[in-house]
């Protein structure tokens, strides 16, 4: 196992500590529980963004916390989902009175942290809303989710929903924009290797040298189809027509209700791109793969947009959300309105994105 | 051999189809011959700052292209320079009467070109001046170098010398700051593996599971030692105490004096590095490791830097200066004066760097 850290049990604790001493001016990092917030939380009057998940897909979530992103980020260890004394310490640091928003992935182990999360931070007095992202198109079900993964999508929501946080949304509203993001957003991904996840010691899963993994999930897990290796036109255009081709995805999802304290069902539907969309197109290294051939992925991707009626308004393309230093890629569309490019616009400073700041 | 990619022939060319399509915004793109140049070149009075090298290393340098860091960049074919018409070509077109500065890594094929470069460049009436960059301190020569090579120092110097050109320096104050920038700055790298260039098919070299390579240069050529795999902190170490023990370096280098036409023959030492000094240190990834290590790597080297009474005022960690999708990383530290730092934090807006515009 070729890494750079010093010993297994250490991984996640050291590279916190190192975040810690590398964005002072950014953020303040707490080891006991484990989270990161703003350096200035809590924001007065702000609505604060919570989101956190299992590490290894580095920059996300830690990358993200800053003005204009997120307020707080809950890690766990790698590839596993954080507790909910986690985020209960981290939702009331960075609570200001206006409440906080907790942005879900959808793993069956994140979601459970986050509902009693939400929970107890409701029993503390905090107005607390929920939104889930799921975004993956690959498979419905997978070895970690009941429905779709959430994935590049996370990104896009943060960014946006930061966005409006800072311009003074209130948790509904904000909640409401957040799962409006989530809802035209699709996502798939390909591994070209697997990663090594540091507790194991070995590759997650094997792939020969001439094949790769179409669907692939960000912790290694099976995706839909292992498959011959073929070119980067062939990889962008199966992964671009699966999210461009997807039809309309209905699932009920549950949110957490700040004024009864309660889960309330919620029946959502992805609409299907159009042609005459206009969309944020983000190409993503799964860790390994160096940005130059993100942008091969991304000049086909151009083509095949615009083969499908779809006008690219913003791209983001670099290493956001990884699987720890696996080779491969992700494309995610978000349909983006007035509304959400003015949030994606708006200026953002965090050790991951830094923007007009 | 696992990349996205089409053929091996078009590699280049079609990275720089996808950045063109990316960043109509902040870049304009050549593709006969290949050079890229910011979206408003040439920029009114400002004088031009040009780079370029072998490609296989990105984001460096067209990803530095952009307001407050480079003019333009000559990307040759992947761990080959570029040759003297596509220097010629971009150098003409940043050109606003203001003059260029060529700033050049140590390689013997970089440094023959841009010579010739310097030359042509002359002999159509523009002002050209030419900074050496030689900031590896794992050895004095290599595979393909005369003295030290060039690596990290080079993004420090392109963003140090892009926010003073955007401030109004004239080409011989610019050229000696960038001058400064190099003999305050020192590098050395390490890699966990190989790279594979895409025309050769196989791993430039081979390392057993339990080696690394200290010392390794950005193209994969033989570093210092092979030696057993070590832990983070011990990698940190070694190649923090050898940069910041690294003695009084002497060396003899060439630079073009506009006022003549000749090439003159100036002897630079570097200081070594004394309690008391502030530094930059970055951080970089050889493409392959993943942002998240980098932070255990920061978190000894602030503690080696304290050690040895620096003071780390700025940072930058991740994939800034890539060997293709080798795993590994490098350490620069750059010593910083109160003129540095203020063009250190100028804004800049470019594909890879972007800050507070």
């Amino acid at each position: 196992m070729k890494k750079l850290i010093n010993t297994v049990d250490a991984v996640v604790r050291e590279q916190m500590e190192g975040m810690a001493l590398a964005h002072p001016d950014l953020l303040r990092v707490s080891l006991e529980p484990k989270y990161i917030v703003r350096a200035d939380a809590p924001v007065a009057g702000k609505v604060a963004l919570l989101s956190g998940g299992g590490s290894g897909h580095e920059p996300m979530h830690s990358g993200f916390v800053g003005q204009g992103m997120l307020d707080g980020a809950c890690p766990g260890e790698i590839f596993t989902a954080p507790t909910p004394e986690q985020m209960l310490a981290c939702g009331l640091e960075v609570n200001s009175g206006a409440g906080v928003l907790l942005l879900v992935k959808n793993y069956t182990g994140d979601v459970l942290s986050f509902e009693t999360a939400a929970e107890l931070l409701h029993a503390e007095g905090v107005a607390v809303r929920t939104v889930l992202i799921d975004d993956d198109v690959a498979v419905k079900d997978s070895l970690f989710t009941a429905g779709r993964r959430g994935v590049g999508g996370a990104v896009i929501m943060e960014k946006i929903a930061g966005g409006a946080a800072e311009a003074g949304y209130d948790l509904a509203r904000l909640a409401a924009l957040a799962r409006r993001v989530n809802l035209n957003t699709r996502s798939m991904g390909m591994a070209l290797t697997s990663c090594i996840v540091p507790a194991a010691g070995r590759p997650t899963f094997t792939l020969d040298e001439a094949e790769m993994e179409i669907g692939i999930g960000i912790h290694g897990e099976p995706g839909q189809q292992r498959m011959a290796l073929a070119s980067v036109d062939e990889i962008t255009t199966r992964l671009a027509s699966e999210i461009i081709g997807d039809g309309a995805y209905t699932r009920v999802v549950h949110e957490f209700e700040p004024a009864t304290g309660e889960w309330t069902e919620l029946t959502l539907v992805n609409t299907p791109f159009q042609p005459g969309d206009r969309v944020l197109a983000f190409v993503n290294s799964m860790g390994g793969t160096p940005v130059s051939e993100l942008y091969a992925v991304y000049r086909q991707l151009a083509s095949i947009c615009a083969a499908h009626g779809l006008t690219i308004v913003r791209n983001l393309i670099g290493s956001y959300v990884t699987s720890l230093e696996m080779q491969g890629c992700s494309i995610t569309l978000t349909r983006m309105d007035d509304e959400m490019l003015r949030c994606w616009d708006a200026p953002v400073n965090t050790p991951a994105l830094r923007r007009g700041v």
